[in-house]
Formats: structure tokens, sequence, C-alpha cells
């Protein structure tokens, strides 16, 4: 489409309106006539799709299935498992009619008051409920598990403030969930599945998590544990991106699905949930793009190289095409996806700008210099370096320019992170650690209270107690009471 | 799952229960607990994955791009076409209300009165409205045209009488909306994606489909054209499989989507949609299976392969496991999916029986015999042949042999359907040729009366006006008025 490149809010002046502008001058997504769901432009559904492939590729190498289970639920189901209700059983979608008619002056549609539903039924906020009234079914002996299903799906959680990808009314997400004969069997998923998440966060969106598991007040509702992977983005807040349930018997109880096991005895079945979501797309904008635009880490750029030809005139531009054409083809070939931008009303300024808002990670341009010289110009998005270099072996070198692009965009966020988790030992250091973007470990007394004390009067919040790292018992910093270990804190979005 | 295979209803005997029968014990859908919508099991979804990859292939090839748009639309935009509204704005899925309460006496939820919507929502039937919506902030120059875009979401319609697969509430589909500078583009495209359809059914599906376009009363509720794909089911009826509808500037005008053309001048944009459904997956089965169960064509198996030792001991089952190996990593290497059941709790005539029933092309088997032999056991699903033949090239035999499946499924249907599309010169025998379970070509007078009382009567509508045959005028059935050309008639799902 063409239309002006505007200028991005600097992250530094603003950096909630900078990842607004981003959103909407790469065409990622813009928000819809509908309050609070999002349209996912064909850009940013490239990325999701990447995102779906990679997934969907590791679920089934790890022995899942896809099914597809209904968009709606029965109300009364919400409220069979007891905290479940709690979290999701408020703020969601209400269909209680079946029908329209014309209205009386013709001039519209209304509802028909004669079309009511005996029983409401609630666009999934996500689908324990309806899928473990299907499993009840679907087990009687422990020779029909495990159950591993995982559908690709939308769902709607009405909320109040929304942001385009990270928080919005509709979001498309993938929610694995599992049924199992034992405990051991069912929590070993859960945790395989969040090193799953992790594995994909870090070697594909570049972005380094810290897995751990929620505290209490944070778990999903009726959860036993959930295991988290947290991020940092570039303000130094965290962002949540994927999340794996160990559900214990509590779904298997609420309804009802029991199974024979090896010596005979009933048994009620054991649970896994997890999910990511689009969210994941807000996240790989935050963690590494910078003023200029978006920088995507290769794996999951739509476009990874683009190509410009800089010409004075219709002969010299075939002459270009013809050169770059043998390359496009070869890079093809070798997986990498590739746009020759030879588009005759922009200018190649423009073109430069444009593929830099949008983030492909390698950009080629060739002019008439070039052609003499059997030359190319290489940029790099994601330091924005530019080099001339030989045309001869111009594949191998753009290959190992993206293997290299990704593993710099992972150790620029790393190195970031690096320095913005630190610990502290006093309430007031904390405090002012918190405001400067960092996540902070520290000791905390393990209550309830004590949590909520510090989330009110700093909006800070136990992202995880950590899997990894220090364990030394110490003081509470609100309480000075005895604490087990440190955990995380951080401001989140 | 361990359970007990029982005996499909054979097709002679009730055509409409053997279907019924047949999706739920070869584990492919089943009813859920929401009236009419049905959960999707990962058998059934692994086809409409396998679909959903080849046509989602095609369509990037053709120059389309995936987006998402959001599941719910406003009321009033559905009364926004003319026409529209009369098609869809009927049985529908209506959310009124965003939050739900605990009751009273605490013994669930009840819809809060006091989060009404102020404009209804309606759960997308199709997204027509929401996305030309859209489109007016997209379009300002012929230059932002065409666009291209597809998604892959689920629609709902409140069917009173719903099927597996062939109608329910909830379905999933795809759904391709473009928009256009000229009438002439827009047809083009709309024809071009029939033909992608025409192409997909019969080269994947071995489905033989006749293309041709909707009358009037047919049409797509907002069209001016719709093209169509008809398909015969093994009961003579038809099943529309596909359709794709120029739109002409009826969506453009509704939602004031406007451009500047190549000369200045202020232009509608021009329209298509098209789309498929989960419902292929209930023709698949209708167009090919038996009274063994499933027959399906190898593009769109799930399992290709099955390879089932047969042993009298763990040392023989070693034996055969190691000579099987290399076969099943060979077949992987081509892209053959295939599976080895060495599965120790059932018998080998329950995994036949199984296999059968699912549809698997090629099922491989090797005893004591073959062992010493070097040879395997070959068993071809489609027409239920068995031979021994040697181990060595199996490989080769088995491809060729999926090849050769995949062309004689197609051939078997194109010859029921030739000998099933008929003439008819009179009314009493055009009746009597319906009963018979046949298409019938015959005269029409082109009118919405003659059409109506033909589908009172009989329960036989138009399918479409066929792009190919017989383009002799002659005398309608029903009237004996001219007649431009015969059309198709059926009963259809």
């Amino acid at each position: 489409m063409a239309k002006e490149l505007k200028e991005l809010t600097k992250r530094s002046d603003n950096y909630s309106q900078w990842y607004q502008d981003l959103v909407i001058k790469a065409d990622l997504a813009e928000n819809s006539a509908v309050r609070g769901c999002m349209v996912i432009k064909p850009y940013g559904y490239a990325i999701w799709e990447k995102m779906q492939r990679i997934l969907d590729d590791k679920f089934k190498e790890t022995g899942h299935v896809n099914a597809y289970f209904p968009l709606l639920i029965p109300k009364s189901f919400l409220s069979k498992e007891a905290e479940h209700v709690e979290g999701f059983a408020k703020e969601c979608a209400v269909v209680t009619h079946y029908r329209l008619r014309m209205n009386a002056d013709k001039t519209g549609v209304e509802v028909d008051p004669n079309a009511k539903l005996e029983e409401e039924l609630i666009i999934r906020p996500t689908s324990e409920t309806i899928i473990w009234n299907t499993y009840r079914n679907w087990i009687q002996s422990y020779r029909d598990l495990p159950i591993l299903c995982n559908q690709w799906a939308n769902v709607m959680r009405w909320e109040m403030r929304t942001r385009l990808f990270l928080r919005t009314a509709e979001f498309l997400w993938q929610e694995g969930h599992t049924a199992h004969a034992t405990k051991e069997e069912a929590e070993q998923e859960a945790r395989m599945i969040q090193d799953l998440y992790a594995d994909f966060a870090e070697n594909y969106m570049a972005m380094p998590v810290i897995k751990g598991v929620k505290t209490v007040s944070e778990r999903f509702a009726g959860a036993v544990d959930t295991f988290t992977i947290e991020a940092m983005m570039q303000d130094g807040k965290a962002l949540q991106a994927g999340t794996s349930h160990f559900l214990g018997q509590n779904f298997g109880k609420a309804f009802d699905v029991t199974f024979i096991d090896k010596n005979g005895k009933t048994e009620y079945a054991w649970a896994t949930s997890w999910g990511v979501s689009t969210r994941l797309i807000g996240a790989l904008i935050m963690a590494h793009s910078d003023d200029n635009g978006l920088v995507l880490p290769p794996h999951l750029a739509p476009i990874q190289v683009v190509i410009v030809p800089i010409y004075r005139n219709e002969e010299q531009l075939g002459r270009i095409s013809a050169k770059v054409s043998g390359l496009v083809a070869n890079l093809k070939k070798v997986g990498v996806s590739v746009k020759y931008d030879d588009s005759d009303n922009k200018k190649p300024g423009w073109k430069f700008a444009e593929y830099e808002l949008k983030g492909v990670p390698v950009r080629l341009a060739m002019g008439g210099r070039d052609l003499e010289n059997n030359t190319i110009e290489v940029m790099r998005r994601d330091t924005l370096e530019k080099e001339t270099v030989s045309f001869e072996g111009i594949e191998e070198r753009v290959q190992a320019l993206l293997a290299e692009i990704q593993k710099n965009i992972y150790q620029k966020a790393y190195d970031y992170r690096a320095v913005h988790i630190v610990e502290a030992d006093t309430y007031d250091d904390f405090k002012a650690k918190l405001d400067e973007g960092n996540f902070i470990l520290a000791h905390w007394d393990g209550t309830l209270e004590t949590e909520e004390q510090i989330k009110d009067e700093t909006k800070a919040t136990i992202r995880c107690i950590p899997a990894e790292g220090d364990t030394t018992p110490g003081k509470c910093i609100l309480t000075g009471k005895p604490s087990a270990r440190r955990v995380l804190f951080a401001r989140s979005y």
C-alpha cells in the first residue's frame, strides 16, 4: 500500500507509544470495529504462521496430535471446577439468543426474543471444561492414556484495557490438553512443555527466558502448579511468554473422568494444559525492535532477504534483474525466503526505510557500479551495518549472515537482560531498582499478604520462583521474616 | 483406544446411518455437549490438516496471503448489504452480554444484567461485512489493489438439523476475500478459484466435480454470480463442495470502499469471496468409502501405509521389527506417512479390521513365513486385494501402489458418476430417474417459479448451470416453455 512513512515515536520518549506506532506502521495489526478485537494483517499473520509451523512440528515430534473442540461452552460447565470459575467465569462473551429478525420499521435487524437459549453459552476463554467433559467418554482404561491433544483456536476474554497483540479480547493460540494415568507422568509432561516453549523462545524468537513456577496467587485458575517462561522487554518489564499447567486431578474430578488402572482400581485421570498465543508477536516486537522499526530474527521473518535494484533506466534495470535472478532462485532453493522488489513507483530510499521498518534481516542492493565491479551491497538489519562485497559466493555469505544475525539478536537480548537482573535486600533498594527497569531477585516470606502488599505498593508481581539460581535462605524484604530463597519480581505486561 | 469394533450399517440398508456409524467408529468426529457443534477428533482433524496444507500452498502460489479478522460482527453490519442480510442475519449466535456473576445461592454463575452490550454482536456466519468494513481503510488508490486475503477460521450458523461434517452449527473453513480495481479482474479471480477448488477435489480428494454457475435463487446472498463445484455422493445426491462468488460492487457500495483509478476517477472496489469447509471431510467419506469403512485417497490419508507384524513370540517379533525398520525409514524419507503397529494388546485380525475401518490405503503384513521367504503381504484398501510379494524393492512397489490407488479411487467415482448423470425430457421421467439416484440434465424455462415448484414437488434443486456440456435449446420439463439449455438437477446434502 502506497502511504507516507512516518517517524516512529522513540523508545526513550514513550516506549508504549513506540510499540503502538510500530505495530500499526509495520502493518502487523490494527484495531477493528469490535471493541478489543484486532485485525491481524497479512504481515503480522505471516509471523504467526511461522511460529505455528515450528511449534506444531515440535508438538508432533513429542507425540501430540491436533483436534478441534467447540467454540461455545455451556454456562454450567464453568462452575464445575471450584477455582476455575473464579478465574474464568467473569469477563466473557455470552451468547443468549440464536436468531435475529427484521425490526418493525424494516431499517435493520434486532434480536428475536423468541429465540432465547435455555442455557446461555460462553465463548471459550480457555477449553479445559468442554475438553474434559469430552474426555470422560474417551477414557475407560489406562490403555486409553495418555491422551495428548492440542488445538489451534481463537479464544475470548472480555478485557477492559486492550493493546494490540499483548492483551486483546479475542486472540489466537494453541492450547494443549493432556490426560495421564499417573501424577508423575502428568507433571513430567507439564515440565517438558515448559522446556519446549523455552527452546522455542530462545532458539527461534531469539528471546532469552527465565523458567520457573508461579506462586499460588499467580497460578492458572484450577492448576496445582503453573510452569512459566518469563521474558524481559526493553523497558525492563516482564512478559509471560508461555505457561504450562499441572492440573492434578482437579478436572478429572470436576468432570468425573475416571479409568481402570493396571491394578484394576478406578482412578481419576491426571491433567495438564498449556498454551502460547499471538501475544508472542508482541513479545517479539518488544524484545528486539528499535527506533527504526522491527528487528526480526531470521527464523521468524516472513521475508528474510530483500533485494533492491538501483537503476537509472530500464536497460540498467534489465541488466540488474538478469544478474539477480539466479541469486533469487538459489536462495529459494536453500529455503531462504527472498523478495526482489523492482516495483517502479517507489524510490530506493523509500524501499530501504520500508524494509527497515518491517525488520527484514538482510537487505541487498545492486546499482550500476555494482554491475561494473561484480559487487553487491549488503545491509544487516540488527546492526544497520553496510558493506559492499563480491557477488561471487553471495549465497553462502547471506546464509551465514542470517545465522549470525539470529545469534546476535539473541545475544543482545541476553546481554541486556544480564545487566537488568539484580538483587535487592531492602525494600527501598527494591523500589529504586524496580523504577530503573530491572527484574529483581529478592527474598519473600512466602505469604499471600506480603505478595499483595508489594504488588499494591510497587506494581511488581512475583513472576516466578526460578527453576535455576541461588536457593540460599534469607529474610523477606518487606517483613524481615524468614525466606526460603530469592524469587523473581518485576512489573509486567 | 481399546474398544469393540462393531459392524457398520450397510450402505444398501441405510445410507444415512452408514455415514453416521462410519464417522463415529472411524474416530473422525462426534457430537458435543453444545447442540449442533462437533468435536473433530484427532484422526478427522489430521485429514483436515492435510487438506489445509495443500489448499494453503495453492492459495499462496496464486498470490494470496493469510490474515485474521474478528470472530464477532456488530449487528448493524449485517444489514448494510440488502441481500446479504436476508441470507445471513437470521439463524446466528448472538452475544448480548460480556460478564457472568455468581448467583444468589452461590451454586453457579448467571448472566450479569448490568453487563449488557450497547449493540449486540454476532458470531460470524461469514466475514464479508467485517472484512469490507476493514478494507475501506486499506484502499485509496488502484495501487493498493488487488488485495488477496484468505483466512482460516471457525464460523457459526445456527442450523436446526445438523449432521457431522455435512451441516454443523460451528464449522471450520477458509474464506478468501479479494478486492480488485476492475470487474474483469474480479470475475477472473472468482473463476480461477473455482478451477483451483476443482483441481483440489479431483486430484487430491479423487472426487470428480461438475463446474458451473448457480441460479439466482441458489446464489450466495449478496453475490452477482456464484461459481460452484458439485460432487456426486454414492447415493446419487449432490454435495456442493466449494463456491466462489463474484460480488460485483455490492460490498464496495455497502461499506463505501472506493479508490482512485488510473484515470483519477473515484470508483467502488470489486469483490470476490470463496470458501471450502470441513464439509469436504463429509464429501470425502461419502464419495469413496464402503461397507468395511473409510476409503481414503493416499494424498489425504493421515496414515498412508501401516505395517503389522504377525508373530508367535518375542524373538520372532524382534526379527520382524529389525527387518521392517529400514523399510519404515526409507518410506518416511520419500515422504510416505507410515505406521509400524507392534502394539501387543491387539491381535493382527483386530488391527486389520481397524485399519480397514480407518481407510489406510496400503497395509503390509509380515509373519514367520515371510521372514523365511523374504516376502511381505501387501493389501490395498480400495479393492481389498492381497498379494504376497518379494521384500526386495518393496519401497518402490508401495509408492507405485499409492499412486495407483489414488488414480483408481478417482476412476471408480468417475465411472459411478458417468452412469448416474442422465437426461430427462418429461417431468415423469425426471421424477423416476431422480428416485433412482441420478443427477439429471433437463430443460428449464429459467423462471424462479418453475425452479421452486420442482423443488417443492421433488426435493431436487438446480445444482448449477454447467460450464461445459450440451447447450442446445429445448422445452422446459415442467412448463413446456422455451429453455436456453439443459441445467443440472439433483437432490442434495
